[in-house]
């Protein structure tokens, strides 16, 4: 049964381009409409392909398919696994009239995305995320990359979708983990600027973590429309936008100590949002009572709560000096004002920070 | 003497940019007008480090200056070499507000350009070509990327400078090939729609390849206008700009089948743009008086006439089947209508291509 539940419709001038989020849509809806040329190289995951490739492939009829099937993981999120993409056009002759399309989670949407922004300078892409972590979040903002040695997502380019399709029915094939780690990104844009929506998820963890479609549809549908409405003030991320980084420079910390793929993303986000409002609350600026909140919505939503046990506050400190927001060495944090309205500081003191580490880091 | 005879404004709206064209430029020339943070990152090779770094250097007053020397030339213009930039940026902690400057000829131009077009998703770059070449192509246009072992240019990004910085001072060092190299592209603009160009390129050429300031600046500065004019028509090459590719898809060929380096890439497009008359004169567009004009002022400006002797036609079309210009299987060629006045087209007859090959490769 194939059925558009939500369309949203993301501005951005002659790069805009639709989200289209239902049940059903994988092997029945056409997305030729999207497509420039005659050909289209699907870039997937070993894990996914097994899946959902033919699926997908019924989605372009009458278009010659082709598919780069990489292996599974954060830890392959690289430039030797995204040379196999190039490799894979330059093999199969593809021109810049092709379209790349992206099927898996955030890692293949990353990935696919940044190859398609590089490939003879820029081909169209598409993307269909199969995670709930990468439906609400890269479906919006055309960030790609892949990460360096050195850093998470050091390398990469903004490049818009020309389409983004979601099927909601691929997140019952997912691990366990992986639902609530797509639910701290929901979380997020309730905390960032969404006090209402932060309210619905509240009666409605339980029904988005049983997968209920309605409950699904509405909170990608908000998600992304709250993403949107932040991207299409500041597409190239010079102000607004940071604070969609909430809880990522915490959490990025803890991925690049475990080694990406250990923690997933989301996870990592989760405790990272717990901790910036930890630091908000040791700031003056949110009270108990509302830490409480963040705290409780969370722990229902089966996110972790302590680092890992072997993080001390000065692995954290290390690991966030990198950050690519901070501006000439000073380190800057996205904190809350209140639930629901989040910003950009370089202002945090140094002792507020290194308590909320210690607090976490012992709790471990 | 810091003397800037010429100075070009390229008009993209808010990616707008100077071109500053003079002698004893670089050790006077501030450039820190252009530097948005406190940190430059140079990215230069071995041959042209020792005898510009420091010049350049006195540039950047107040600003701290890093440096990434690479092995010279287009054999390196790979992403091996690139990943060398990408770990001095990150070693040093480079921030998004870092500015990357290229100081070499056209490897360093689109390699720099590339890093600073993915580095965190992109980050500011100033260009200050030191090659005939690099200062009539590379400055205009935005281009960057490396090659790929089957392509070359395959892997790229539009990336436009906020300045460029010309001191010709720099051509007295180049190589003995290289100037005329430079000239061949000069000689291009002059072919593709300045006929009035093209006159006073056939009254100068030896002025030129005697390096007199004035004939440079005039040469660079209107090589660079006729350059932005295309470009500001169609900057992400859809249609026109692809006329700027006169005489390149024979000229990759070569480059291609000799391996990167051995031909210098103005040598082949010197010649590329001989077996393009050619073409164009069998296919009934030029007069055979026309394309002995042509084949004069390339053997003045001391280009080659003749392909590498083991190459055959064969060698010619399966490389030139790899061009990102064709479209969905067609070859496209630029060729001329008439001396100043190029245009693209995917209706060359075979056999007219295959005897202009034939004649070529039979001289050899």
């Amino acid at each position: 049964m194939s059925d558009v539940r939500r369309e949203l419709r993301v501005e951005l001038g002659e790069r805009s381009y639709p989200i289209l989020i239902g049940t059903g849509l994988l092997g029945h809806y056409d997305l030729t409409p999207w497509v420039m040329g005659d050909r289209v190289m699907v870039v997937t995951n070993e894990t996914v392909a097994p899946l959902y490739r033919d699926r997908l492939d019924a989605c372009f009829p009458g278009k010659q398919v082709d598919h780069v099937v990489l292996p599974d993981g954060e830890a392959y999120k690289d430039q030797e696994t995204l040379t196999r993409v190039y490799d894979a056009l330059l093999e199969k002759r593809h021109t810049r009239r092709t379209t790349v399309v992206a099927l898996g989670g955030g890692v293949i949407g990353d990935m696919a995305g940044f190859a398609a922004a590089c490939y003879q300078r820029g081909v169209p892409f598409i993307q269909v995320p199969t995670t709930l972590l990468s439906q609400v979040d890269s479906s919006v903002g055309g960030k790609t990359g892949i990460n360096h040695p050195l850093g998470k997502n050091m390398i990469g380019a903004f490049h818009q979708p020309e389409a983004v399709l979601i099927d909601t029915d691929t997140l019952t094939t997912l691990p366990e983990r992986e639902v609530p780690a797509g639910l701290a990104e929901v979380i997020k844009y309730g905390l960032i600027r969404e006090p209402e929506f932060l309210a619905w998820l509240e009666e409605h963890v339980e029904a988005l973590l049983s997968l209920s479609p309605d409950a699904l549809a509405e909170a990608i549908y908000r998600s992304c429309a709250c993403k949107a409405g932040v991207v299409a003030v500041d597409e190239r991320e010079g102000g607004l936008r940071a604070i969609l980084n909430l809880g990522h420079t915490f959490g990025h910390a803890i991925e690049t100590h475990t080694g990406y793929g250990s923690w997933l993303h989301g996870e990592a986000v989760g405790l990272g949002m717990l901790m910036a409002a930890d630091l908000s609350c040791r700031m003056g600026l949110i009270n108990e009572i509302e830490r409480e909140r963040v705290r409780r919505l969370l722990q229902r939503a089966h996110l972790p709560a302590r680092p890992p046990s072997d993080m001390t506050p000065d692995d954290f400190l290390r690991r966030m000096a990198v950050d690519k927001k901070n501006v000439d060495g000073r380190m800057r944090l996205v904190i809350m004002r209140q639930l629901g309205e989040a910003f950009v500081t370089d202002e945090v003191e140094p002792e507020n920070l290194r308590a909320t580490l210690t607090h976490f880091c012992e709790s471990a």
